[in-house]
């Protein structure tokens, strides 16, 4: 049996009580920290484009845009609402492969358990199904011995299978349709990393999202597919990847989960700041409010230089991936959260002050989650920190007082304080739901 | 200036009156023959599966579902349309390089031109900039220096930027929106050949219409993309090719025309099938029609048996592809058209036997475009046929009159005759229209 037919049938077996109890649990966090991204992002300027694009277009009233109460067609609420959940880098990281596992599965699925009636205990076994297939999937394209141009946007190629599949699940699709589902989803892996820096950077998950959904609802009418899409000749790992060693696909399909190696930015910015970050603040907050910093320096991975060194951000898209602005700002507001990509604190003059003052050692000793920072005061004394492992990595996971809080602060824009109450509520219970879509949305409007 | 700024410049700066009148001449024919596939594909089952689908999603109704007398929004317009002109496998082919280059573009700004009032030299100018831009970012991916891999779909991969460049001239973007919208479409590029031979074949076409007119439509409300994606580090022609030569992409532009190079198919399967067809058509129409052929000996071009080597065809996908049955038809019906391509004719017994007679020789020697058929009758006769370049080729070009008999052939079924003349008027005198999809549709209903 080929890896296609094989994921195919996990896929279409799989239900939550065939999960072991510690996926469950990290599914029901993965889609949490989903949803609070999604109203995070809702009202960025890239979500905000997109909105005014597909409302001249259609469809029927089916699904919601989170965050700007109404609705419309599932395809498009998939892309709208995964376009969300991306806008502000906040979303989850599979680590081995950087790929973004839950934005277009959830989105899709959601969307979808709002047209029709989805218990909880099936959306999480599909959401764990979609981010299950799309990792390894990754894992096949990008482990040793694959070789693969490493300017495609890895969610873009496996996102959209991920996607196909969890929704196909929901729609209850036989192996045959899976199987289709998959090729048709396959044969519309796209993205590529050029398009990082600008709006198009949190585009590439949102079609991903958008064709995995097309995909699954055209399969279950019967369009058909290549059935060995992903093996074949000519097919997807084929055109993607060079020497890929297909067992990562399938070996331990069903025991062990990728979901379990998924983690949570606790701060809204490229995920190899994020040390940095935590040296920062632990400075930061062990001295008065009011302190002077004379010399930063900052000791870093040399991979995190390459990617984030940026002293100056022009805007939003570049402070994400800013290693000085990130600095700055966790030293000046012991803080470092969505409102530190505000343009008031980009382009504020003691942030941009103290930019100028950062000097960055790349290491190649220091792991990509471990960072070291050493500050000058005014007064001369010299204060360090060193930090191992970065807070939301694999070893140092956010716990789930954390990732609530992270939804609170994103979506309290949003809802007023006994909404929010109600969707925490219901999040921590989603397994119980009988209508995920339904519950969950009818809280909103409290 | 790179290739990405240069095409959005062309694109931008491109009107009727610049282009050579051959060219006019040759987009008004691109699309006519377009139409007709439109037609001709819109009731196989690839399209009714699709348009089941599409009905449950969307959209605003501004746009024809050309063959089944109802409307939706502009992007589920593009997509089905062009599903339906590529279903067949009728559609046009830019010979360099495989690329199907009206498609995705035809059907994305036609259905604008429904939404929107578009005279008829813009849409012929907007249709000759697509094809342009498709064709000539085609070269760059497969011509030497550049090596791909084969698997891609290239007008998968080329398409949407095509469409995104025309539709985006309707739209009357400025030249930095035109970089976006060339950037993602650009960043949609997908599909691949392990599809081929399902409906999912088809399929990638149509997703490049879709997403080449989304892009557009995005770019037009500012949403922003990197403004060099062709070119950049990690961006398009970096992902799918290695080596690649942009001048393909520049040398002349505005001057010489790939749409020239541009081929219609005179029967409804893989284009290196032709030769033979005429080989067998010219050898049958000798004959008395109760003719008894008691073998058949096929020379071809080594290409033409390795795509085509199917002897019993189960389906019409595999028809389309099945030297051995359109030899068959040739002989035993003198014709080769769409009708060949029923579940009647493909399981026709004396169809059946005659492919058991065919014995098929490859000769490198040969032309792709070029074939020779013998056959041995059962009264002993034995009679030749060598067809040195195939009807519908570069060097053969349908004529305006075969094109028009294409477009009836494939129309009749959905209008009546007094509609169908009035069709043809309007494409005959297509730059002289003052509303290309409103006079054209409202032709349909007559």
């Amino acid at each position: 049996m080929g890896i296609t037919a094989e994921l195919a049938a996990f896929a279409v077996n799989s239900c939550f009580d065939s999960l072991p109890s510690q996926v469950q649990a990290e599914s029901a966090r993965a889609f949490s920290n989903w949803l609070g991204c999604v109203f995070g992002g809702s009202h960025e300027i890239t979500v905000k484009n997109a909105v005014s694009c597909i409302d001249e277009i259609g469809g029927k009233p089916k699904a919601s845009l989170i965050g700007h109460n109404r609705k419309t067609d599932i395809i498009n609420a998939s892309f709208i609402n995964c376009l969300s959940s991306s806008a502000l880098a906040y979303d989850d990281t599979h680590l081995t492969t950087v790929t973004h596992p839950t934005g277009p599965v959830a989105a899709a699925i959601f969307a979808y358990s709002e047209k029709e009636r989805i218990s909880g205990e099936d959306f999480l076994s599909a959401l764990a199904v979609g981010i299950e297939i799309q990792c390894r999937l990754s894992n096949v394209l990008l482990m040793a011995p694959a070789e693969s141009n490493l300017g495609f946007y890895i969610t873009g190629l496996t996102g959209p299978i991920g996607t196909a599949a969890a929704l196909g699940r929901l729609l209850r699709l036989d192996e045959q349709k899976m199987r289709w589902a998959i090729g048709l989803a396959a044969t519309q892996g796209a993205g590529f990393r050029a398009t990082h820096g600008t709006m198009a950077g949190a585009f590439v998950p949102a079609i991903a999202a958008r064709n995995g959904a097309m995909a699954a609802l055209l399969a279950a009418k019967g369009f058909t597919c290549s059935e060995s899409s992903l093996e074949a000749n000519k097919g997807f790992v084929d055109v993607f990847s060079t020497g890929a060693d297909f067992n990562y696909a399938v070996e331990g399909l069903g025991k062990t989960f990728e979901v379990l190696a998924n983690a949570y930015k606790p701060y809204p910015c490229g995920i190899v700041i994020h040390a940095t970050i935590d040296a920062c603040l632990e400075i930061a907050t062990s001295l008065p409010l009011d302190e002077c910093y004379k010399e930063v320096l900052l000791t870093v991975n040399p991979l995190t230089l390459t990617l984030t060194d940026r002293r100056q951000p022009a805007d939003m898209f570049e402070a994400q991936v800013s290693l000085y602005h990130w600095a700055a700002v966790s030293l000046l507001h012991r803080s470092a959260g969505i409102s530190e990509l505000s343009d008031t604190c980009i382009k504020d003059s003691c942030i941009t002050r103290l930019r100028e003052k950062i000097r960055v050692v790349a290491d190649p000793s220091l792991q990509r989650d471990e960072a070291k920072a050493q500050v000058l005061l005014e007064n001369g004394r010299v204060i360090t920190s060193h930090i191992e492992k970065a807070r939301g990595g694999f070893l140092n996971p956010m716990t789930n007082d954390e990732l609530e809080m992270k939804l609170k602060e994103q979506a309290s824009v949003h809802l007023s304080p006994t909404s929010l109450d109600v969707v925490l509520d219901r999040l921590r219970n989603i397994a119980d739901l009988k209508d995920v879509g339904g519950q969950i949305v009818s809280s909103f409007a409290k």
